[in-house]
């Protein structure tokens, strides 16, 4: 049974796969798993019918074989427990969600506070002078990523789920922007960047977001 | 063997069980695992001994049958895996661990936006015009979920690791004190606070900060 993905019929971020659903479209070009989309304009995230499948009203969703999962982290851990995206060790096996954790949970919320210190508080008089201490905590998980990876080309052992969703947070504007700063975690999401999966799938979203701008 | 919780030598959070190994107590104890401690000073959670097991200096990590985990939420995944504390049926699983993830990357970032608020930028002259943006954003999400557990008293099936985390979050004074407002998730926190497994664990670490305090 082909999987189908909840995505944005257009998603506001211009096509450079910064949405959600780019996790799970890569997982699920890593895992060879065919799938289609279901494509959401924003009124359709507050209906009843996606939210019986997403709570908040976000994406993604993933629906395959009859099950149906929320948050790109447990899609992603999903697809990959089934799709040797995991390392095969159990010890690897834990550090690995371990680490998937790590992305969505320690890392994420300090991008995402920058992001919302630039865009959605951009204009507010308090922005210039938050942005030293967001960034001070930004700094701080950063530095110590870039200790965990010196050394590595991945996370835990080889590719895996938790590069996925390591690499999908900071491609996020708001940390990749400051990855100058560190080379092994620039060359860690180009790393990402240049899987073959990764391409196909920043193609696929790319497609759709150019045929819904017509 | 048993399974070793790292954990601060004397939490700051004045006994309330609010350090994030209270949810790894939590699953232990409702697993029947055996378990010990390993107190850490905040001295010792910037030495390479913790960061080899931990990379952002964190608690709790777990120690257990030759596995190293970190972040309460693999932790507690791990846990409930093996023990009983997800659904038996694949599509029960597969929410359970989706409502995992939302715990920690949907739920908790915008509880710990209003805690780093109230606490980190207290002083800060922009805070009382942010709250109001904060405590909308955190309101949206807390609505939501009380509409997803109308009727319902757990978050997938019986009782799992996902009502763990999720009650855990909620548990934060951040989003606690709101919770007046929402009956299903006031009734919701009380349900997992009276659980005999709560109550033992949450003893476990109060009994600690009391010997630290000495």
């Amino acid at each position: 049974m082909t999987a189908i993905v909840s995505v944005f019929v257009a998603s506001p971020d211009g096509g450079r796969g910064l949405a959600r659903d780019m996790a799970v479209r890569w997982a699920l070009r890593e895992a060879g798993v065919a799938h289609d989309v279901r494509p959401l304009a924003f009124a359709d995230l507050k209906m009843p019918a996606h939210r019986a499948r997403q709570p908040f009203g976000q994406i993604p969703t993933l629906d395959s074989d009859g099950l149906t999962l929320f948050e790109s982290g447990a899609i992603v851990l999903h697809i990959a427990e089934r799709h040797g995206l995991l390392p095969a060790d159990a010890a690897g096996r834990a550090q690995a969600i371990s680490w998937m954790f790590a992305a969505v949970a320690t890392l994420e919320p300090v991008i995402v506070e920058r992001e919302v210190a630039l865009l959605l508080e951009g204009d507010q008089p308090w922005t210039p002078a938050r942005l030293p201490l967001i960034e001070a905590r930004l700094r701080q998980r950063l530095d110590d990523l870039a200790t965990a990876l010196a050394g590595r080309d991945w996370l835990a052992g080889g590719f895996s789920g938790a590069d996925i969703m390591m690499v999908s947070a900071l491609r996020r504007p708001a940390a990749q922007r400051l990855l100058g700063d560190w080379p092994t975690l620039a060359a860690y999401v180009a790393r990402g960047e240049a899987r073959q999966a990764f391409v196909a799938a920043f193609a696929d979203q790319h497609a759709r977001w150019q045929a819904a701008r017509g």
